[in-house]
């Protein structure tokens, strides 16, 4: 069988979380709204009444849908047995994930501090207040714990000996980092060096090489989560 | 056995809603931060590297955290066989919470726009026109999403014929909400007939009035996350 998945179509977002782990697991899917358009997929989501989608990413099965990035790599880990089975380690897991969504969620609050209903240009003065902020306290503090988790482990990956969803959601924060700030991210690179470490063999895996050459891999852009605003930017 | 919950002492805060799945699950546990204070709970943070907390709310067990809000009722909910069993509906119930999460932090951006490490009163302007963005627009999205799930299902709860974790948090959730916005609440009570419904009924619960009516359930305040601010409010 192959999922159908839908995202918006022109932004990696929060749905490359999900992409990176259906590619890297071989597990079939349908890029929906990049097949149909975004249109087709607002009115999919107001076909799954018992258990809808509060926003994309999504995966639509059986009449209902599994929305929630953290919850739908969640699912697939344990669907599809491509991740660690033990419950303490599918907790952690969970744990780290979720911690990922929370900076990604902090990111794009950045440039929208005000509110997701108005332009940028409409909050630029908060957004600049905010980009302080987050790049002062917050970049350091969730790289930080980042890093001691990974230096905790006794392999090179977040749980077990081998890379799960959480370590390719966490290749996408860094990467995404850098693409918004790149200036801050020079700044702090000598910082984490595990982090590091982990987003170039990440980068690497044999079962991503396929997709991350392909045009299924989307580039950062300025409408997506990780915005590239220079003047957000700093050392 | 006994959980070790940590959470701020003083705030319900996001522990909240791991409370109330403990108490109205019967599980166990000692809240340790109320018995020992703050200072404890930060020097227990540094004891957890492999598989550390981020933030409070978490479980301290074998060693290791649960952490997460959403991660750790799921996790109680599994262990403990309070809630389906069934993937389907654990999934539906884990995006759920995480989509009440989502408004849980967006209430909290509200007052903290532009960051958490400044006072409300160093970034008052900024929230005044962040809460009439929540107060318009996103607060009927979320809870009209939310009403549309309930009225979808078969029985009273968001998922089979019992309440759940989500139920819980969804009662306060909309508590939180009619604290920090009596006036607009107001003004929406009608539009969700089904929400407070079940916010009632939880209320009523029999497994949960010795613990709404002691002291161990903390009182809504202006350290919280849900703050009533009156001029972040309006009809």
């Amino acid at each position: 069988m192959s999922y159908d998945f839908w995202y918006w179509p022109t932004i990696p977002g929060r749905g490359e979380f999900v992409r990176l782990t259906l590619e890297a697991c071989g597990i079939p899917y349908r890029d929906r709204a990049r097949e149909d358009g975004a249109q087709a997929m607002i009115a999919d989501m107001g076909l799954h009444d018992t258990a809808p989608a509060f926003a994309p990413p999504y995966l639509a099965i059986d009449g209902a849908t599994v929305a929630q990035t953290a919850n739908i790599l969640f699912y697939l880990a344990e669907r599809h047995d491509c991740g660690p089975s033990a419950m303490k380690a599918r907790t952690w897991l969970a744990q780290a994930q979720l911690t990922i969504m929370d900076i990604v969620a902090e990111a794009h609050d950045v440039h929208h501090p005000v509110g997701v209903g108005l332009y940028y240009e409409d909050q630029k003065a908060e957004a600049l207040r905010c980009a302080q902020e987050f790049r002062a306290t917050r970049i350091p503090k969730y790289l930080g714990w980042f890093e001691r988790a990974l230096a905790a482990q006794e392999g090179d990956w977040l749980a077990g000996g081998r890379w799960s969803y959480a370590d390719l959601s966490l290749f996408h924060l860094i990467a995404g980092l850098r693409y918004a700030f790149p200036q801050r991210m020079a700044t702090l690179s000598g910082t984490f060096p595990k982090l590091s470490v982990l987003h170039d063999r990440v980068a690497a895996l044999p079962e991503l090489q396929d997709y991350l050459s392909s045009d299924r891999r989307l580039p950062f852009n300025e409408d997506d989560i990780f915005r590239h605003y220079p003047e957000l930017d700093a050392p």
